[in-house]
């Protein structure tokens, strides 16, 4: 039923306009002992938000490259979904921003959605239920953040892990691109306090200092347990073997959850690509900066399998399979 | 096809657990000259969260509540979005909270959307979109605000308009309660300075206070454009004339508004019935708040047209008829 069918036909991405390494000249904290967790997470560099630079400016400048590249106008996007945690404001969303910059029509659906590093798989999976069994409709998923605004500039071990970019996606049911052959998305809340911001919302007055909360040990420990169990119902539902599997697009939270992923699930490097060498954990845009990077270089047919995994705790899988435009 | 066909079962509510009536006491105020203005919407109290109450209590407790009434067990549910926009956390979203507090399964859609008074129609749109072809599945839609922890303590103009409250809806494929006939959501980002919460998310430091910001002139005369619009559109795209709808929902912004709204539509004040007078406007849970209490009054077959507007600007209307089970 190909009118059933959603295809990721094109990316556009935008990244933080300022370039901080991970060293004493990006971090000026020369005190601190991070070099050994910069060399164990494999971030050299990360892009960053300048000071008057926000996320609605980053799912903008996502937005623009994606309908130029495109070429589309403004007028024929049917719906349009921004995946942020790091909202200008708590309202409106940033979605509203980016629908009066663009010029979006009235009838547009436009809504934010928050969700941390599975947030393209939630995105896909809710955009993809928008728009499918509706004919020549098209619909844009932007995922930006900007982490960095909510990360204390004391914290210099959370500050090398995260960069702030966008990417904005267009789902259509018309052939080309990437045909979404399956999404999943799963959660386990009760791993609510291994990743929170406090004081960051309605809450204020924790006792707990401001800026975000990691509980390491723990998160690994969850992407060790859930990621593989995910990939195989993924595998499982499409009766595919791993090996069919051109490209394992995982969220890239950095190079040590990766590679002990990679070895896990006995996955060539070349199965694994990443990007967070020089941008860092770009949450949510992660996978489709990640795509976006790699589209040309597969071939008709291919299987990639996107995998988000992250704060909620939430996690999601999406195989997506490379086809020419009809 | 029946199975396309998605229900509202029943509805499960929560109220912030103080009432503060809009007078000397419940604002403690008295210099201020807002008598008149109170005189004017028509809301002679309000309830508000507690001290300790937060976002994720009222959703915990509504949705508890229809868990309850539905005597659902909590791993019957595939899928549960929260609308909030005062999040306990910028990261993780309250329907993680839900999620670990409930004990839903992991395999369970979790999300939160952002948005205000529109907020319902948007989650009920996007929920249905979820849930729409799958047998045997149901989700539930919180929608959920304490708008009270945003206003200034002195903004008495402000204060006085907002209530604290949560819904949680049953929706799924089974038959009863109200089937959901027609929805559609709309946007216009121009406005998005006229209702804002600034210094409340990752943009901080700007200029204006702190606070919700709106500019009520504008907002009325957009509700006084769009509403008549979207409901034209609902009645074209459904075939049926305005006096078929048993009772108009509107999103209870309060009285002065609801009234000219009801006057310029020529319905009666029967068919559009209110809480706004001792709730507040409850922003995104206003609607469903009206129809946990309106439901058992419908005879079967009887339509209801629920409107939402407000932050965004954003808006929408959803269609439902009264349905017996089968």
């Amino acid at each position: 039923m190909p009118m059933n069918d959603i295809y990721l036909n094109d990316l556009g991405t935008a990244l933080g306009s300022v370039v901080e390494p991970n060293n004493e000249d990006g971090l000026g904290h020369g005190g601190h002992d991070y070099q050994r967790m910069v060399s164990k997470i494999g971030i050299r560099a990360r892009v960053v938000v300048s000071d008057n630079e926000y996320t609605s400016d980053l799912a903008n400048r996502a937005t623009s490259d994606l309908l130029q590249r495109t070429a589309s106008a403004p007028s024929s996007i049917d719906a349009l979904v921004v995946c942020t945690q790091t909202p200008d404001h708590l309202l409106p969303g940033v979605s509203s921003r980016v629908h009066g910059a663009l010029g979006l029509r009235e009838d547009c659906f436009t809504m934010d959605i928050n969700q941390g590093c599975s947030g393209f798989i939630y995105g896909t999976h809710t955009l993809a239920a928008l728009l499918r069994g509706r004919e020549d409709s098209q619909g844009v998923l932007v995922n930006a953040d900007c982490y960095s605004r909510l990360i204390r500039r004391d914290d210099v071990t959370t500050r090398i892990l995260f960069g702030d970019a966008a990417s904005a996606a267009m789902f259509s049911t018309r052939p080309g691109g990437l045909r979404l052959v399956y999404s999943r998305c799963y959660a386990d809340g009760r791993g609510y306090d291994d990743f929170v911001a406090r004081n960051s919302a309605a809450r204020k007055g924790e006792p707990a200092s401001d800026g975000i909360h990691m509980n390491g040990p723990a998160i690994l420990s969850f992407a060790l347990r859930v990621v593989p169990k995910a990939i195989d119902d993924a595998l499982m539902a499409t009766g595919l073997p791993l090996s069919r599997i051109r490209m394992v697009a995982f969220h890239q939270a950095n190079d040590f959850v990766i590679g002990k992923l990679v070895n896990k699930l006995g996955l060539s490097a070349e199965q694994a690509p990443q990007n967070c060498q020089d941008l860092g954990n770009t949450v949510s845009a992660s996978i489709p900066l990640l795509l976006a990077e790699h589209m040309d270089r597969l071939d008709d047919g291919d299987y990639v399998l996107a995998i988000g995994f992250g704060v909620g705790l939430s996690w999601g899988a999406a195989l997506f399979q490379r086809a020419r435009p009809l």
